[in-house]
């Protein structure tokens, strides 16, 4: 197994939250040594829902896999030398640090420039401006709770969607600007606010120009797909199914598949739209699904399947978590995506490694380390001081290692 | 201004819909150039929703920005020629592809490695063995159009987030090769199957180890925000507001501004939780909303967020698409992700640039292409054909360009 296209990277993560270490796993998971630095006893993500029994976070767990861990006090001036020496340390592929905590003081830009003239830091705000934002408070303002769910009132989303984009774009920015200083020996600093993320991602998709050329928003469409057809419709055993499509060919699957054909046809003359393009199936969305509701409504879950798959209908299955888990054999280790993997203090527990396939290999699923375990191993392998050093600092309290008996 | 992180790369995009464009878009926006091929009158989304009066795509002209764009007659075998030869075509950072599309055939990574055997070849797939699947179909089965909304039912999500999970993911796949071949002299395929971005994502954030250690899915909670403080208020002039604590301090900063801090204390010996905790607060949810309603009730919009500002509320305001265009000063010129651009066949619009911001520079937001605007001067430029060559390839129909008379 290849060691991945990251490898060689060494990035400092100093991070709370999903953006950021979101980021930091998705460069281990392509062979990049990421160490996350965090405060003795962790950062403020530490503890976050949802727990074991034991209270242990399976959040934090979650997003931190095949990382390093040290813990530093970090409000010590010892503390944040050992930081910013192990940011600024030699080497080819070292000098990069993420984070999206406040950069003022010793990890402001210009400190850490002093210390390694080409470092790469890598920066997340709230807002361009650098007023504080969250995911939570990003999404409100981008007209998706508006447009998503039912006609009236608002519905937030529950997937972070502008964190996990952030925490991608974050990544980009550490492998584009080690590119960069490749070719031309220098670093640089790179931010990206949490919010930019949403508004370019608005205008990506077309909303903003669509406002300002057709003076209109988008209008909600529930659980319809916009501009084709495509919603959810319930089983005869009390499931939904989700069926859409977007070419003429997966039209044409749905009509042979559900034997409804002549039936709909009678929709383009009733209704004078035109069947087959994705605009006239949109307009008739309604009347479609007037037509497909009972045929749905006296099948079960598995014969529409067992249907919708001879016929190569664009369709899937409703699953809570629960379900997905259980149910989906691509939830599973039958998936190469993901191993059964051992997560301290956690259980044996599905782990996916990097959803991206490198031909040329790249790392499998691993655990997350246990808050602080490697600090006396990163001390003295990465800034070369001696264990009778980890050991004065450890004793001072200016570091802490969980794997020596010294608790974090 | 610097060229970009990325200039020097060229890839050569085949693509169609949300996720492999945007990749592309993303690239280019980080300065590598990057052509798009379609067929002679536009792939199979040139025409997408949403349109502007005149049957343009405001959706493709969102997805292409900054691109090339040239149109080739992929059915014939000289089309299919010209194609993997600019994919294959010599030079350092070029020998890149990128494809949403079934890659049999002249596309195969053998084929091209043939032509070229550093190529990079990025594929995105449906699933990962090859089943087709798009954004409206992952979504189903992700557990989060359960946990999403109203208790009962299903929410579709409207924003396509794997497709946007994916296309970021396709970015840093072809940075990342790039990087490998740097460094060893290698290419290597490379592939994502949008379904494995959202299993990874789910349990990513911890919902795949929640069911398998402690045996129950995440509880649907509304537009209550996990494990913490945080939902939507309406204010009596009809708006809605959204407050978020995720620290000590946010939630104090909530206490201090509505004067309320009093009544919230009577939540504690009531209930028997510890509102010093973001799991208290959360377990306290309903009973700290009872109290806050009526608050958000008597006072307007304006009133609040002046008052929250200055109290440094985690918070922000509900809009549509509409009110996001004309209300929020970060949706315009006035923030540096955006400028006005004029888009041909659009009008002028708000475009933005890479959310990223390189210290060193990049590219400004920049226009879409005219569908096959770019196909004389890329064969002329990279393919070394004459002007009377590309005539007769125009004359033959084996290719298109929309910027010399000849219909796209």
């Amino acid at each position: 197994m290849n060691a991945g296209p990251l490898a060689g990277l060494r990035v400092v993560e100093i991070s709370a939250f999903v953006a950021a270490p979101l980021c930091g796993m998705t460069l281990a998971q392509l062979g990049a040594e990421v160490i996350r630095i965090d405060p003795i006893g962790g950062n403020i993500d530490v503890n976050r829902w949802p727990l074991t029994a034991e209270g242990n976070s399976i959040y934090w767990s979650s997003l931190n896999k095949g990382k390093k861990s040290i813990t530093l006090d970090l409000k010590s001036d010892e503390g944040q030398r050992l930081a910013t020496e192990l940011i600024c340390a030699p080497g080819n592929g070292a000098g990069i640090v993420v984070t999206n905590l406040p950069t003022r003081g010793w990890l402001d830009y210009d400190t850490l420039r002093a210390l390694r003239p080409d470092v790469i830091a890598v920066t997340l705000t709230g807002n361009h401006d650098g007023t504080p934002a969250v995911d939570y408070t990003v999404n409100p303002s981008s007209g998706f709770p508006t447009a998503t769910g039912p006609a009236d009132g608002v519905t937030n989303h529950v997937l972070p969607a502008w964190d996990v984009a952030a925490g991608l774009y974050l990544a980009l920015a550490v492998v584009g600007a080690e590119r960069e200083r490749q070719r031309t020996g220098e670093g640089q600093s790179v931010t990206l606010a949490l919010s930019d993320v949403m508004l370019a991602t608005v205008a990506n998709l077309g909303y903003v120009a669509e406002v300002q050329v057709n003076g209109t928003g988008r209008e909600p469409t529930g659980n319809h797909v916009y501009g084709a057809f495509g919603r959810d419709f319930a089983t005869a055993d009390g499931r939904r199914i989700m069926i859409a499509a977007m070419t003429g060919r997966q039209w044409a699957a749905i009509t042979t598949a559900t034997g409804l054909a002549e039936r709909l046809a009678h929709i383009e003359p009733m209704l004078g739209v035109d069947l087959s393009t994705d605009g006239g199936r949109y307009q008739a969305r309604d009347a479609i699904a007037t037509v497909l509701t009972p045929w749905f409504a006296a099948r079960t879950l598995s014969d529409v399947e067992e249907l919708f798959t001879r016929h190569h209908v664009l369709h899937s299955v409703y699953r809570d978590f629960g379900q997905l888990v259980t149910e989906d054999p691509r939830c599973s280790a039958a998936n190469p995506l993901f191993a059964e993997v051992d997560q301290p203090g956690i259980g044996t527990v599905l782990t996916p490694r990097s959803p991206l396939a490198f031909g040329r290999g790249e790392p499998g699923p691993a655990a997350a380390p246990v808050l602080g375990a490697d600090t006396t191993s990163v001390l003295t392998g990465h800034l070369a001081r001696t264990f009778e050093q980890v050991n004065a600092l450890l004793n001072s309290g200016a570091v802490s290692d969980s794997s020596c008996g010294v608790a974090p």
